[in-house]
């Protein structure tokens, strides 16, 4: 039927101001500002800082918020957490979840949601706070950016991987189907409050993890904080992190500050040659088949110890920073290798990080420590290689180690 | 431990260019940019027409795509699909969901991810196509967007709700606990593809279903488009909407064009008064309530009747508009009333639409027809006046109808 028809059908008279002709194709353009904040806070619980209030109810009082906590930082810092509000007449919905990587899954990021729908939380003037390590900021970030399309949030990161990495971004994700992070968003939080008190009552385990990364952050982009880490070595625990001195406050603040210099230009990933992503490629996989399993950080620093290789095998890398940075590693007790990384494995990894990348490797290496390249031509044959380069490194610095103890 | 101590156990020497005092405080500011382009294309299907085939894989070919379509679509139109697909050198992996109001809950998007899994999609090369109405492609939307963090997809809207209204904008979401679109994220597609000739297979309901949603433009932004629809009205069936001629072609250009005037500069709802909500206060309760249930533009159509009896009352429309407005929905065959919308559901559709708006109502009712005033002060004495209003409204309509008849 021709429009014609449908005219004299309807008996329409002609419009003055139809457009003519229609328009029949429309752009839409337009740009999300994103803002959020990272401070570094001594003394977040003190019952007469007003920091973590106003985070989490601006001005108004009394006010409410949904406050997501990890299980072992619930145990160690409730009361603190519970005084402090109640001192701000902020009235807090508590809800304690998981932290542990097997914890990350959809349905705990749902159920986060209905804790909020169940406290009929505000869309905007209410907040959810998340306390906890990387998980526990990568759930309750996935279930903000859901509910209601997107609720604001605030991170209080109390690891020092959620410090320094985890809870300084925009991603927020779960694992799903064997895949990590293979579900999520990218949501900036309102803010990010890091006080390294917390880190007093992380294990040494865990500040090793959160050393990975601030290993990677050196590697790529910070020679003077690998030589500040060469330094540090052995002095940095828990009790020395808490102190949060001028060394580890150096540590940390060059850490946090490489680490947003990269992200705040792409904060979106549309360049998927990313140099934070050193030491992310062959790592997921593991992380995944490990058993026992590796907390993010080891198995980074096994990535990073094949990386090295490869680095060096190409004459990227010298002999002396390679053994420097593998030593290094070792020095934070962190693993450089792992009997689950076969070439198999490797190549599997690599296959499935083409995906991720848009059908490149894209996998950076060092050039010299403090700088990047990324390459594109990886082989089997090479990956072998670097395995076995580690592998004989490792045997020889054993040996080193057992000829100085004897 | 001071950081004296620190330095002085890790042997610390002073490093130069150590940036003092260190940042203690960071500031991440970017501007996402969105755009995507809305067409309404003659012949998608036709086998020389080459306007899908770009949208869903570029230049590149051989290509593959992932096709999410709606069953019922599916079963009208898989063969002419498949031919064009063929035709163009595109593999596509197919799935096939369920586009009922019923199926729009979060393991229906899960299973969108697995499936783009499963084929191994590239990150940013290969796109996920959605075929179907507004419930398919919020299903659709929210996957790609939680997918790797967000996989490139592109909308193919074949209801007449999609095409004007769920199709255009960037909003996905699922159903969660009773509550419509509880879960979900603002994510722009590539692209939208309207043609109208899939509209030649819908039923008159659904046909009123996607005309509720234009009548709402018409009020609060289109006086001319009011004018139009008054004229076509009785005219607009499956098939001159497939034909497209120019009165049809002018009610649903300027109906996408308002709306995309009013999304465009409040894409992420960072104003929360939005005229495009007029109709959609009470109307999402009544959806989840009704039983048996109704579409999504019929319980607009109730709620728009609520509202034009709220702004009556109010003296912002006159009674000769909003007689006009009452008869132009029932001219459509669209419901004006509804049992289940009692005082009390129309309290608590409010009270949770406030949680929504951020606790105020911001209600938008119609000022004249073609314009809107918000409003924050709505009392239950008045939604029961409201309720009286339009339901004597129909009696009497009603008494003329049967008079008329007599």
């Amino acid at each position: 039927m021709s429009g014609t028809e449908i005219s004299r059908l309807a008996g329409l008279n002609p419009v003055a101001d139809l457009p003519k002709p229609p328009g029949l194709y429309w752009n839409v353009r337009a740009k999300q500002p994103v803002a959020y904040s990272v401070s570094m806070v001594r003394g977040l619980l003190d019952i007469e800082n007003p920091t973590l209030a106003r985070a989490c109810a601006g001005q108004r009082r009394p006010s409410r918020c949904l406050l997501v906590v990890d299980a072992v930082v619930d145990g160690l810092y409730r009361k603190r957490f519970a005084e402090y509000f109640d001192h701000w007449q902020i009235e807090v919905t508590w809800q304690v979840i998981q932290g542990d990587e097997e914890s990350k899954y959809l349905e705990q990021a749902v159920r986060v949601t209905e804790a909020m729908s169940q406290m009929g939380l505000l869309r905007r003037a209410e907040k959810v706070v998340a306390v906890g390590g990387g998980v526990v900021l990568d759930i309750v970030g996935f279930a903000a950016s859901m509910y209601r399309r997107g609720v604001p949030y605030v991170r209080i990161p109390t690891t020092l991987v959620g410090q320094i990495d985890a809870g300084i971004g925009v991603k927020t994700g779960i694992n799903h189907g064997h895949h990590k992070n293979r579900l999520g968003s990218y949501f900036a939080p309102e803010t990010t409050l890091i006080d390294p008190d917390f880190l007093r009552t992380i294990d040494t385990r865990h500040v090793a993890n959160g050393i990975a990364e601030i290993i990677k952050m050196a590697l790529v982009k910070d020679a003077v904080l690998f030589d500040l880490l060469e330094a540090t070595v052995g002095s940095i625990t828990p009790d020395t992190l808490a102190g949060c001195g001028s060394a580890v406050s150096e540590v940390l603040s060059r850490s946090i500050s490489g680490m947003l210099d990269e992200l705040e230009p792409n904060l979106w990933e549309q360049v998927l040659e990313r140099s934070v992503d050193y030491g992310h490629t062959f790592s997921p996989s593991l992380e995944l088949l490990a058993d026992p399993p590796l907390l993010h950080g080891e198995a980074v620093a096994v990535d990073m110890a094949i990386c090295l290789g490869l680095a060096h095998l190409r004459g990227h890398l010298s002999k002396r920073d390679t053994d420097r940075a593998l030593k290094l590693l070792q020095g934070f007790h962190l693993p450089i290798s792992h009997p689950v990384f076969t070439q198999e494995l490797l190549e599997k990894a690599l296959a499935d990080a083409v995906k991720h990348r848009d059908g490149l490797q894209r996998v950076p290496l060092t050039r010299g420590i403090g700088s990047v390249v990324f390459v594109n031509d990886l082989t089997p044959e090479e990956l072998a290689r670097a395995l076995e380069f580690v592998d004989f490194w490792k045997a020889t610095s054993d040996d080193e180690l057992d000829g100085a103890a004897v």
